[in-house]
């Protein structure tokens, strides 16, 4: 059975580990059960909200019968000038076995890895610009179900690159993973940094040839402080959005993917949400499984589930 | 057993619907309890804050041992600009098999009834000014109690009646089980539309002849626009609050019925709160059993109850 | 067993209590488990915001098998000018059987005691400057773990003690149990009323004889007002804190406690905190064994608990 202390990087994972935790989440949508040795706490520490990331690992230690301690960063003394080290030692103590983290500081958890005292398990759900782990296992879920393999698949990620998180995880492991990676949207969110997996194409040049059309939110609150990238929803809609005549040149069997929350209207046309091509609401739904799999790997580094 | 796949306006229930689910909530105060197919979630959507109606459901939802995934939509992002249709259909999408909603749209539900995608039950714990449903039932509970009856009962609603959903969903329920239903409180308070369910009465004329006094919350912060409705607490006391001198003029057996929470001597002496015709803790003790009967009707809709 | 319907101040137990509760608190941390007699209910009312009792009475909640009425007094209408009492009266109509309270009152518990109307378990989690008491029994935990005894110990409490609810509970139950009881830290922030539990003495001189260094967290937003009391945090280290050369003079079995969170470099060098003679973390897991037996003597009292 695949299990790791922390899960922090999905490319961190070699990839047979990656088809085992991937396996793993398939099981646990068909209903796979585990039983715990002993009751297992954690706590969830989301930093940055995130409404869907957060109830979706809800609901994935739920169903595997982890009980919750509630904190909430935003509101309680954890943020009065007292460090994330002592904020995790201080759980431990009491007695939490794994903490969810949601961070703005990309790579929040390398100094907390490098702490001996530190023993809990971290799980990484979106650190900053840098990744995010638990989105990418059910993103390649998402793809996985419909092709079948990831070699030789055309995937474009679409929008706001350089600053997504979401782009950034997905982009490494899919071209890892032998798929061809492209990336399309405004020129200027278009970051050098990426061309090691993938190319940049102009958005109707590259939509016919996709297999996957993967759409990132344009998050407007990141965007604020440059005039040189400041669209309306309306022009960025018209000038890269998913709109019918572009959802027409797309391949019979292509999917549509985005990380939600969508804004309508921008990224895709609202009448295209829940279109037959669409996968946004099943990436959803596949979330919870990938979180279970992703728990119960580290929960079994731990020798806490039963075998 | 009643069934139901939303509960969102008491007034939609047939007659003997209702009388089920007093009989149901009355079972549960009984000590009834039920078991569940198999591990049903819920989440609690509170977009306008409530204590005593969150805490309320939150207990009920634990009697009947379901799971609640926990959303504070005031700090979560949710409100980001996210509709709450596609807020429904990402919970669904992770499991979650009905919710509850306070929202301060009239009707909030309407448009989320018509949208096919949307299959989780859906609770109302009141919309704007307009239903509160859980509320009635709780309040119908509290009555029956003391009169097995609602057939000629006088029913005096006093205070702020058009801008209370309580006033609103009583009223009409009540009026339609055979009870005599007035208002009083300040006239500039009264709306016309309310005159086809009973009739304004000036208060001292009023209380000698009520079975039940239904007194409102003076909700300040409804009323800030509007000079005109500008009184003090303590003037509202004087001239519409329920004194000594007031309740010495009830008959024997009639009741005092308040939602709470109760501004003390403003609608209500302090010392009468917990007098012996007062009903208001009563209220919100038939309250955790209101809402057991009402989502047990939700859940037995879905199939998820052992029979 | 020790069982008392509520607890409030730990000075308001007898000898005998206390020593009672300790053993009780070791059990649990020995792996002593209790079987409820039916489902048992609480809420946290964290009226002031603090993490790590908060979370700590969770975690002894859930290892007691109690369950949550999850409600944050600062986002929900129990502030919106409700009285406590009130607040407490609904919860126990509901159902709720107990409940723990941080409050900014000193005091806030006498009130509700005197009000016959109010029969649920009341805990204090900290009133205003007034008392700790669930600290005062975690902190004796683990004095008596390293001493076997409090009689004839050396302890010294150092820092802001006039406004420390830690610095009160303690000094007194500590003095009451026979160990000498010292006070150190600015000497404007010592105050005349402490004079009944023990002496003022200068840093350097008191640190060599000490058995136990209790330091006490500088809170900075108690101060604000008052520029007599105005320390840089580099000034309050350099003549208040312990430091390197403080430490190597502490007695070879001595200990060194604060409440958290550790404001590193002003009361504690930060390379301290995890120091051998540190105690810090170790107080921290104490706590939830401790808040275990305060619960279970609570839910005792109530005839809640399997003999």
């Amino acid at each position: 059975m695949v299990q790791f202390a922390n899960f922090l990087n999905i490319n961190d994972l070699s990839d047979s580990e990656l088809h085992e935790l991937l396996t793993s989440a398939y099981a646990f949508r068909d209903g796979k059960q585990v039983t715990l040795k002993r009751p297992v706490y954690t706590a969830n520490l989301f930093f940055e909200n995130s409404t869907r990331t957060h109830s979706s690992f809800q609901m994935a230690e739920q169903r595997l019968g982890v009980k919750l301690i509630d904190i909430n960063p935003s509101t309680s003394s954890v943020t009065k000038g007292e460090s994330l080290g002592d904020t995790l030692k201080t759980l431990q103590a009491i007695g939490v076995d794994f903490v969810v983290i949601r961070h703005r500081l990309n790579n929040w958890y390398g100094p907390m890895v490098e702490d001996k005292n530190i023993e809990l398990g971290l799980v990484n759900a979106g650190d900053g610009s840098g990744q995010h782990p638990s989105q990418s296992l059910l993103d390649l879920m998402t793809i996985h179900d419909q092709f079948k393999t990831f070699t030789g698949l055309n995937i474009g990620i679409i929008g706001d690159i350089a600053h997504s998180r979401v782009a950034r995880s997905n982009a490494e492991i899919l071209n890892r993973l032998g798929a061809n990676v492209f990336f399309s949207g405004p020129k200027e969110w278009f970051n050098e940094d990426f061309a090691a997996f993938g190319t940049y194409v102009e958005i109707d040049e590259l939509l016919p040839k996709l297999d996957v059309v993967m759409l990132l939110r344009v998050q407007t609150e990141r965007l604020q402080e440059d005039d040189l990238n400041a669209f309306t929803a309306v022009e960025y809609h018209q000038q890269y959005g998913l709109n019918k005549a572009r959802y027409d040149v797309l391949k019979d069997n292509a999917i549509i993917m985005h990380p939600a929350p969508v804004n309508r209207d921008v990224e895709i046309s609202s009448e295209l949400v829940e279109a037959p091509k669409s996968k946004i609401f099943t990436q959803m739904h596949n979330g919870v499984f990938a979180r279970m799999a992703i728990l119960n790997a580290v929960l079994t580094s731990k020798g806490l589930v039963e075998e």
